[in-house]
């Protein structure tokens, strides 16, 4: 697989603001730990019927591990029972003559069962155009037992070894000799978040029945999504690439003001990204945090559309949080978003083109992609989130640069030359780009920007669903905009559909938490060239928790639906753990 | 290639002293430790001339190594210019826009260049029957830099890293990103020895002259070769397998003897053995230290010859050090290491047999050596060397059990019945078993057993090396006890041929320290199915510095052959790196 050809930004120069950096530092939260042991020895078998192609199986009772001793090439899986982020540990024993040789293991990080079942030899992986070090393999040597292994015992960049994020634990012994075998015990992993097991969360049922149960664990994954990516920033994924992206903290933050209400951790991720503007108002896709969040560093990454929705976020974090100290003091910055994106507007038919101006155009990873109409889209739902904001902010002429009810209307207007067909035939549509493409990101995004009567939204969402040439999403990310836009028109139970078919898949193949990328019909897609390299704890489709929450509340069905009070998130761990326990069956 | 068919043990049950073990523990040496740090970036380059089939050069300068930058599947070696044990360390830095990724480096130690020239991953390596465990691979993943890395960081057993023994350091990228690559830097070794660099070593010439030259090399590379295996006891190899066993002992303490002279450490590992008697008297053939030296366990091993030669290593010791109450202390340990061996004589005919008696027979790693001539030499040998310590110690009488004189000659003239042929004719040699092999086994151990007349003896050794079908030795274990015998009937240009042919061979193939395994013929040979897995720097070829210290000086010829004062080891290390660059040439 080549790489993508990401458009290179224009050269621009960072000035960072040591003050707005200065509060994110202060808000560097407290991690929180506690230590998880696995709960099963498993195997899998082939079971064609399910998503991965396998099922998990005991293999031996977790309570004989320490009796249990592994010579040349044994190997085994230790299921943690949910998936968490943490160091992990174990203690090395020898049983037999005596440690003659070292004892290599090599250990691997699932938090996919294919993590587990293919080899993550490097050799092995597919051409992957991201480094190869992201593949969650450890290779331990051991000269002398027992020994308190760390897993990655070096690395971590904070003498405490590398952290991960997984479900399974594969060991497989390299060698030992002929005259010993090794044990593995006490394994433990020290978990870590910003979120304490302790902490409260609302537990809503949605309705008796196999739907209601469904959406209850689906929005219980959500929840465990988003806990397990908030460290001392909402992380992308906690396994890769581990760091702050503008356009998955816009979703985690919504998810978290429903859920874990950490508006901190919010305002923290603001004032970060506001800590690094350039000199041409833009601001960076993504922070990177090292030395567990002492030191940051500004990526190059920059990416249109996630700029622009810095001021949705910040519109949303005052709304939820009421903090609007912080509103003013990051307006400009949000302002400053805005001006990338509108420069791809082509004046003469009041369009964004997305070949008029430079920067990556998102949206989407689906390769293909037009941008235009979707980024139009975009544009206007931002360009009101301004508005909104700049009004909860009393800030009406003051301070404002651009008149944003003329751009509104403006760019409204541009938007109608993107609909294609009739208003009363099955044809109408938006359309992108020169090649006239009809795509979900270009319905969802101009539907979400509020610009159509909602007859004409719910037309369009629903011609474009219903078009099998429509360019269709390939991450969460996107599928959010989806349901979220139709949830917005009232198409309420296309919208659950949707949740039910795409998240609810993802849980009917066995996700813990849920994934950066989920092709119903192949298993082995990858953005990447890989599967062993995508992550499966990805922060942005930790959102149908925010949508049934929120937009669809009280629109699911069933008469029982309602709030059943408030669970720590321990609690809910410990729930999750024994139905998985329950779904691998008997030993 | 398939597991050796190693003699079980019989049953035997250790009754451990605790008072030796307390001696033992007493004499534990304070290790020294200094830094080394690489003095050329090399790679090498086929060349067909020389005995690994490759040639360093140079591939930048030394210098520039802090300037360069790695990205994937990148590889340099560092080479050390000389042979070390220690831990390495090195910082880790990023070049570039910035780190995205997690770096993933793979680290070869190597000895010799073929370690580092081919794969050392554990797929590639051929079929072996040791542990894989011992292929000196280290796989790095790094997640932030800069970061310090400890090579090997945990599984060392004293949390500070893993000790390897190496000249040269591959460094392989796995991978870093599209975004940025590797700087390695800094990079540098603990060295660590129970010899420190100050310490003084006789610096003898031995002629001018190619061979001179090439004597004085094959000394220093000895004493280099003992110095490297002198850690908390005096181990076989410092890289495998790391242990004290006990027929390496007694020659690596003869070299010591006239070099190091570092009585107590030899003290210490007679001690360690006496501490794990066993019932029936014998000794096991090695004792495993851990936690570096704080803990000691007696292995399972157990080999006949190496038993009984006990006794000689301790009265070498007493005669050496003149510490004659560590001799009688041992005493009773000495005479019970030689019950095994007597087993073996067939009354009938007062001769050995390999078959009467169990236990693994050594004398050399060749397959299909027969045992019994060369395990009599081995036998008389050692009653010698206990009547003779009896006599040092004057025991005479009191505490000695065995009528060694009456012994002696009982097995003096058995051992006549291995003799072959006519004295007159060219055919007069020693014969070992039911299929009467011939072998320098069985010829080096009945000369050096000192049974039978000056003149029967050279000529028994004469005619052994010239039979092209003659069983020779694989290892300088026993090339040792070929030249030593032949040094001890006066064939002193015969041994020093040898010197110069296989261990000289050795030097010129380049060697820093000499090896466990060495032929001529074949670089691949290994005794344990591939080369990768061998050690080279190995206690039991260290010896020539014993033979030309001892009984070969004065003999090798030359007029200004002498003794040229004293040299601190860590000068001679400074002559070997500067030698090294000089092999290498230019840049």
């Amino acid at each position: 697989m080549s790489t993508p050809d990401f458009p290179t930004d224009e050269i621009v120069r960072t000035i960072p603001n040591p003050s707005f950096l200065s509060t994110a530092t202060s808000l560097l939260p407290a991690l929180q730990t506690w230590v998880r042991r696995p709960v099963a020895i498993i195997k899998f078998v082939p079971d064609k019927t399910l998503f991965w192609g396998v099922r998990p199986v005991h293999s031996y009772p977790i309570t004989s591990l320490p009796d249990l001793s592994w010579g040349k090439e044994d190997e085994f899986i230790l299921d943690f029972g949910v998936h968490m982020v943490g160091r992990v540990s174990f203690t090395l024993d020898s049983a037999g003559e005596h440690m003659d040789a070292p004892c290599r293991l090599k250990v691997t990080l699932g938090e996919s069962p294919m993590d587990v079942v293919m080899s993550m030899e490097d050799a092995d992986v597919e051409s992957t155009w991201i480094g190869k070090g992201w593949l969650p393999l450890e290779v331990v040597t051991v000269d002398e037992c027992p020994e308190e292994v760390v897993v990655g015992g070096t690395g971590g960049g904070d003498g405490k070894g590398r952290r991960h994020a997984f479900r399974f634990l594969r060991v497989k012994v390299v060698d030992t000799s002929l005259k010993y075998k090794v044990v593995v015990k006490d394994v433990r992993c020290e978990v870590v978040s910003a979120i304490a097991p302790e902490t409260k969360v609302g537990d809503p049922a949605f309705g008796e029945g196999e739907r209601g149960k469904l959406l209850r664990r689906i929005d219980h994954v959500c929840v465990s999504t988003l806990r397990d990516c908030m460290q001392t920033v909402f992380e992308d994924g906690p396994r890769r690439d581990r760091r702050l992206w503008l356009g998955d903290l816009r979703l985690q933050a919504l998810a978290n003001y429903c859920t874990l209400k950490d508006y901190n951790l919010v305002k923290r991720c603001l004032y970060l990204f506001a800590a690094f503007p350039r000199n041409d108002g833009s601001i960076p896709a993504c922070v990177f945090e090292m030395r567990g969040g002492q030191r940051v560093v500004e990526s190059t990454d920059y990416i249109v559309d996630y700029d622009a929705l810095f001021v949705a976020t910040l519109c949303d974090y005052v709304e939820a949080s009421g903090d609007r100290d912080a509103g003013r003091e990051l307006w400009k910055t949000a302002e400053g978003g805005l001006g990338r994106a509108l420069a791809h507007v082509d004046e003469t038919v009041d369009m964004v083109n997305e070949e008029n101006g430079k920067g990556w155009k998102f949206l989407d990873w689906e390769q293909g992609l037009e941008h235009s109409a979707g980024l139009h889209g975009v544009l206007v739902y931002c360009l009101k989130k301004a508005r909104k904001l700049a009004g909860m902010l009393g800030l009406e002429g003051e301070g404002v640069t651009r008149d944003y009810e003329q751009e509104i209307e403006r760019l409204s207007k541009g938007a109608k030359r993107f609909l294609s067909g009739s208003e009363e035939r099955e044809d109408l549509v938006f359309i992108s780009g020169p090649k006239k493409q009809i795509s979900y990101a270009s319905a969802s995004w101009l539907v979400l920007a509020d610009i159509f009567p909602e007859k004409t939204s719910r037309k369009v969402l629903r011609n474009t669903l219903k078009d099998g040439n429509a360019v269709r999403p390939l991450t969460p990310y996107l599928w959010h905009h989806v349901c979220e836009a139709l949830a917005s028109v009232g198409m309420t139970e296309e919208s659950l559909e949707i949740i039910e078919r795409y998240w609810g898949g993802m849980v009917k193949a066995g996700a813990d938490t849920f994934w950066e990328c989920f092709d119903e019909a192949d298993a082995m897609r990858s953005p990447y060239g890989d599967v062993r390299i995508n992550s499966f704890c990805h922060a942005w489709s930790c959102t149908p928790t925010y949508l049934l929450r929120g937009v669809l509340k009280g629109k699911v069905g069933g008469s029982d639906e309602g709030n059943e009070g408030d669970i720590a998130m321990g609690e809910l761990d410990e729930r999750w753990v024994k139905e998985s326990l329950e779904r691998i069956g008997k030993q």
